[in-house]
C-alpha cells in the first residue's frame, strides 16, 4: 500500500472540491497538497476528468520534480505548484483555478482592489496581478516562469497574508497552510472577485476600503490577535 | 434536556436556510432567534462549517452578552445581534450574511434605491446604507458598535417597516418577528439588489417607485389594510 | 370529487414549475389555468410557499371573480388573471413572475427590444412595457386596473403573437393556449432579458433584429407556414 | 436492432449533456454524431424536450438529407450540421446551443476577442461571427444557408483550430473530431464569452492576447507538440 495514502487522498478532496464549489470548468484546474517530511507533493493528473478520477490517480512528485508515484502524467502546471512550494514554506497546499470573476480580473490585467471586510477577512491587501510574462519565459520553461512571476511579484510578502494571486492574461493559483486552506482561499477569491466586479458598476472610481477596517477584519482571523472560530484543542 | 431546545432548532434552521438560498459563501454569515420571556437568544458558534452544524451546536447567550448555554464561541457578530435585539422590541431574530449583490452595495458605500414592486413588498422606503465607522468604532467594542451605527441609521424610524440595512464597506443585516421573516428579509434583500443592479445598467439615473404605488404594495402585505395572505387562524 | 381536479392539477404543476425554473424568489408569482367551458380558472392561494402547495390547495374561480371552489383565498393578483382572460378569448393560462433581468428591464419602465433569434422564436416583436399607473387606478381596484393597462398597451394585436409584457414598475406576465405555454412564455422572456441586458453592455446603442429574419424565426415556430416541432396529430 | 446504435447512442449522450451543461434553455439547440463510413449523422428529434427524449429518438440522416432511420422529424437546423460535415471532413459532430453570453455575443455581431489563456486552451485566435445574411438566403433554404455563411466566413482556415463561431443575430454552433468534443467547445464557449463580457466591463479597450502566450496556450493543446492531458494509448 501506498506510503502516500493519506496525501493523495487530501489533494484528491481538494480537487474534487473545485467544481462543488464552482470554480472549474471542463478540465481546468488541479490542486497539490505537500508533505514537506517527504519532501513530496501530490497532484492532480493532467487532463483527466473531475468525475472519473479517483484518490488514486493523484500523481506524488517530488521538489525536483520527478514522479514518485503515480502511473499518469501530472497536471501540466506542476512545475508552477512546484516552485511555489519551495519558495514558501509555510505553505502546504497550492490551488489554480480559471473561477469566473478572478480570471475575468486576471484576463484584464487588473488586481483586485480590496473594497470591503468579505475581502479584508482573507487578504491583508488588494489581489495583486503579476506582470506580463517575456516571450523567453512563455518559450522557455513555461510554467516554473509562471511560478516565478509569482514570486517575484510577492517578493518580501509573507504568502499567508497574500493567500493569492492572479497571473496577467491567465488565471488565480491560491495557496494556504493546508490544500483545503488553498480551496478556501480559491473560494473566496473568487466571490470577493465578483462582489468587486459588481461594485465597480456601482462606482466606477470606488476607493478601497480605509486600513483601519481593513486590519480589523484581517487580524480578527490571522495572528495572535484572532478571536473569530474556535479556539485550537 | 435543555429548556431552550426549540430555540436552539428555530435558529439552527435558519442558519442552514443561508447556504441553501444562496446567500453565504464559506462560513460567512449568521442568525439569531430570540425569546424575549427569557431573556436569552441562540446564534450560530463562530466559523463552524454550514455543514458539521447541529441544532444542538448553537450558543445560548443572554442579552447581557453571558453564555447562557452551550460548549462553543458564539459567533464574533454576537454584540451586533445583541445591540440589535436591545434596540428593537419588537423584532424576534437577526441575520447576517454576505450576500453577493447586497455586498456590493454595501462595499459600494451606496443605498439601494426602491425601484419595483419587488422591493416595495418589503420594504418601505429604500434600503439604507449606515455612515462608516470612525477608529474609534472600529479599534474598540467593534461587534457592538455595528450595531450602533444600525441603530443611529434608523433612528425613529420602525424596524419592522425597514428591515435590513447595510453597514458601510461590510454586508447586510436583516430582522422580523421571528429568525424566520429575518430570513425572508435576507432573500428579498439579495433579490432587491441583484434587480436594482441591472435597472441601474439599463437607466443610470433611474428615479425611484412613485410613492403611491410603493405604499400600495407595502401595506397590501404590512399593517392593517394587509390582504396579501392566508388570514390568520 | 371535484370536477376540476384535472385543471387544478394543470395549475399546480404551472405553479410549481415556476421556482424549479428558476423564475420565483419567495412567494412571488403565480399560475392560472382556465377551463373556457366551464366558465371557471384555477389559480394558486395567496401567500403560499411553494413547498407546501399542493394540487388539492389550488382556487377555482369564475369570470365573475367568485370563489366557487376552494378553502383559502385565492392569489392577491387574481383580478389580474381575470381581466386577461376576459379580454383574450384565445387563452388559456396566465403566469406572473418576478424572474430577476425581466423585473430589472420592468423597474426600468424599459421594453425589451428585440435583439435576436431566440426572442423572435417566441414574440413578433419586442416586449412591451406598459404606461405607469395612475394614482387612482392604484388606490381603486389594483389588480383589476393592472391587466387593464396590458390590455390597453396591447390594443389591437393578436395575444398569441405577444405571449407577455412587463408593467411597469412591477414585474412580467406571459399566457398561452395553455397554462404550460404560459410558463414556457415565462422562461422564454426571463432568457431573453438576459441576453438583452448583456447585448446592451456590449453595444449600448444596438438596433433590433432586421424584419426579414425576426419575421423568417417567428413563423417557423407559429401560424400554418410552422416547421419547426413534430406534426400534429 | 438500429445498426446506428452506437451512433444514436452518442449524439443522445451530447444532446443530454447540453441542458445539464446548462447550455440550454428550453427546447434551443441540438448535437448531432457522424458516422463518416456509412455517410450519415444522427441528430435531434425537432422540438422534443430533453427529458422526455430517449437514445432510440435520434434521427439518422444522410448527406444528402434523407432521413434513414427515425420516426420523427429531425432537428429544424439539420441542414446547417449536414453543410458543416461537408464542408469539413475533420469534423466528426456538431452542437448548436443558444448558450447565454455566447448568445450575447452573437445578437450583438461581435466577435468574442481571445482575452486570455482559457480562450486560447480551445481556440488559435478570436470567436469570428458570421456577415449578415441576406434578404434571399434567409428566406430561400435558410438553414443550409446558415451553414453556407459559417463556411464562407471560415474559408482557409483548419476547422480543427477554430471550433466554433457566432452565426449574426442568432447564436453559436461548434463542432470537433467528436460529437463529445463539439459539446466540449459549447462548454469552453459560453465560458470565455462570460469571462469576456466581465474583462471588457473592467477595462472596455482591452487589447487581445500576446501571441505568443495564445501560441503556448493553444499548442500546448493542439497538435505535435502538445504536452497536456495523457498519451495516446
Amino acid at each position: 500500500m501506498s506510503v502516500f495514502k493519506e496525501l493523495k487522498r487530501e489533494a484528491y478532496e481538494a480537487n474534487i472540491a473545485l467544481p462543488r464549489e464552482g470554480l472549474i470548468n471542463l478540465t481546468f484546474g488541479n490542486a497539490s497538497a505537500a508533505d514537506r517530511a517527504a519532501g513530496v507533493f501530490a497532484i492532480k493528473p493532467s487532463g483527466v476528468g473531475y468525475d472519473a478520477m479517483t484518490a488514486e490517480d493523484m500523481v506524488v512528485v517530488d521538489f525536483e520534480g520527478a514522479v514518485v508515484e503515480g502511473s499518469m502524467r501530472p497536471s501540466s502546471d506542476t512545475p508552477t505548484h512546484r516552485r511555489l512550494f519551495l519558495a514558501y514554506d509555510s505553505i502546504g497546499g497550492v490551488v489554480h483555478t480559471h473561477s469566473t470573476c478572478a480570471t475575468s480580473f486576471a484576463q484584464a490585467g487588473r488586481a483586485i482592489p480590496n473594497f470591503g471586510t468579505t475581502h479584508a477577512d482573507y487578504f491583508c491587501s488588494f489581489v495583486p496581478v503579476t506582470r506580463k510574462m517575456t516571450k523567453a519565459e512563455i518559450e522557455g520553461e513555461y510554467e516554473w516562469e509562471t511560478g516565478n512571476v509569482i514570486v517575484e511579484c510577492l517578493e518580501g510578502e509573507d504568502p499567508l497574508s497574500w493567500p493569492g494571486i492572479l497571473v496577467n492574461r491567465h488565471a488565480p493559483f491560491t495557496w494556504g497552510k493546508s490544500v483545503a486552506k488553498a480551496v478556501e482561499a480559491a473560494v473566496a477569491l473568487e466571490c470577493i472577485a465578483d462582489m468587486a466586479l459588481k461594485s465597480l458598476q456601482l462606482v466606477p472610481d470606488l476607493e478601497p476600503i480605509e486600513a483601519v477596517l481593513l486590519n480589523k477584519h484581517f487580524f480578527r482571523k490571522h495572528g495572535s490577535t484572532a478571536y473569530y472560530g474556535q479556539p485550537v484543542a
